[in-house]
């Protein structure tokens, strides 16, 4: 049993005294002991090594009051055990040597067997439950396939992703099939991640803003929903689509325990749009942590009182940015920690 | 009186047999008459020279049937009549070397009179004018003071503005500061505009997307809201605020005559927020125009039937991509031209 089970209440929909509180890649850059380890170990270094993956995920826990842990890690690595060598180049970010452009392209790729490809997530997880010590639950996490479609055909990040986007409007055949090979590979990681122990499991389409409504339903939705429909039964699993507010009526009908919202949506219309019964997460500006604490603490108690202390995760709405001061982290979690009702 | 002017009966909300169409940014790269420019002159020069920027402002209209002419510029003219030297750098884009960070920064830029720094822009009016004949309207651009003050503090294009809103969030005497200063500016560039003939304004808000619904009262709207207010006894203004679908019933209640909206928003939803009463422009994913021809066609046919042909302008919901082929582009023009009622 887990002695703070706050985030596992919320995804329930229970009452609880406070929401629970974690932070979008809480594990990474604003902390300085996980910058001191970039001299010695290179980004897919510290993902591929389960000791390294496991002191990071404990490192904001040892800092902060936090009601979850999230498995350090990175959505490419789902692309990289399909065959896809991502890199993480200084001052690019990841970065594909040859990307998918044709149907040959995406039938070349194989479908892995994760516990082969994957296994050093899976012995992470292992070595995190040991030092968590059922203090707080652990979330592991995917890419939507979506998202991992974007990186695989343009091969970096990008603004607006235009050649990942022109790739499925001209060969909407081989989108597709690229994308249902990542949905499989995704849902055999993510299903072993619960066999190993994690609480929850959290799928990022950090790209679907990029698409139409319509569109959104062609080429993202339906691939998150099979990974949705697939681990619903063994585990709660949450939805943050980022821009993709025009989804959240779809989401809703489906068996997500919560979804996250981003920053551009209000409480009001976060809650009317999910029909005030889904649990939701977010959404407070990232970059708003560049404010002061008492305007953080101020502007996150209002958050929470616009969501509502219950079926309520405080979050923020997009990962945390490498530059936050740490008391301007600890503000926002200590304004969650410390709420109280009016 | 000019011959065509269904645009215009758009923007006043009068009955029309069938919508005007125009394309963001179709004078540009996707014409193989502009790129051959390039060698000749690099793109600040076409704007700074009226007969270069009337003559690219005419060839998207020598070519398709379009219900409107943009003139050809850079919403960059704008800070660097204020003094900072935007260039345009080969795969970068805009580019300034010494960005505004500080309030001294901000208190150091004049607002310049127009006349003398932007003098190129109302002669390239005044030739655009005499070549379109009375045909069709010509529309005047600048971009929104939000927008403007991303480039000035970043330096350059980015993909979430982290260090604008920063800036902002950090400092915001000094970004009221500025904003007022490129407010200023941006009124007395328009007014001249009018005053040179053109026969409507557009405000793009390119970024404004990047901030939170509070944050963008705050920080946007009121600024292109005194925008709106001096401009609007004089012409019509379009307001378009790309990602800003949550902002639109704060703008509908301003004197706006016309709204854009991204492919983002479905139009039964930009219609209700808008309070049915806004003519609203938009809103085709450009992406979208690498479809086939076939497709665009059924498309476009189906986003007229969900606007409505009245209070509704044909557009892409952002500017048009470099590569698109130009019958793809025909084709959504076409599209528009020959929409007959069901």
């Amino acid at each position: 049993m887990i002695k703070n089970d706050l985030y596992l209440k919320a995804l329930r929909g229970e009452t609880v005294e406070r929401p629970p509180v974690w932070m979008m890649r809480q594990a990474g850059r604003f902390l300085p002991e996980f910058r001191a380890m970039r001299d010695d170990y290179d980004f897919f270094t510290r993902c591929r090594t389960p000791e390294l993956a496991s002191e990071i995920t404990m490192m904001p826990i040892r800092r902060f009051p936090l009601d979850a842990a999230i498995l350090f890690s990175d959505i490419l690595v789902v692309p990289q055990a399909m065959g896809m060598d991502f890199e993480m180049r200084e001052g690019v970010g990841p970065w594909l040597e040859n990307p998918i452009r044709t149907l040959e392209d995406v039938q070349n790729i194989e479908v892995p067997d994760v516990n082969e490809t994957l296994g050093y997530v899976f012995d992470a997880i292992e070595l995190t439950l040991l030092k968590l010590d059922n203090d707080i639950p652990l979330i592991g996490f995917a890419g939507s396939p979506w998202t991992i479609l974007c990186y695989c055909v343009e091969g970096k990040g990008s603004k607006a992703w235009d050649v990942a986007k022109s790739f499925c409007f001209k060969n909407p055949e081989a989108a597709h099939l690229l994308l249902q090979k990542i949905t499989e590979t995704t849902i055999a990681y993510l299903k072993r991640k619960v066999e190993k122990g994690v609480s929850a499991v959290q799928v990022f389409d950090s790209w679907g803003g990029s698409l139409s409504p319509e569109d959104y339903q062609i080429f993202s939705w339906p691939y998150i929903n099979q990974i949705v429909e697939a681990l619903a039964p063994l585990t709660h699993v949450v939805v943050f689509g980022k821009g993709c507010w025009f989804a959240l009526e779809e989401m809703t009908l489906s068996k997500a325990s919560a979804l996250g919202v981003d920053w551009t949506v209000r409480p009001e219309l976060a809650r009317m749009l999910t029909n005030h019964t889904m649990t939701l997460q977010g959404n407070f500006d990232p970059n708003r942590l560049n404010s002061s604490p008492e305007t953080i603490t101020k502007m996150v108690t209002e958050m929470i009182n616009r969501f509502g202390k219950d079926r309520y995760i405080a979050n923020l709405g997009h990962g945390i940015l490498p530059n936050i001061p740490l008391e301007n982290a600890e503000a926002f979690i200590r304004a969650v920690v410390d709420w109280k009702p009016n």
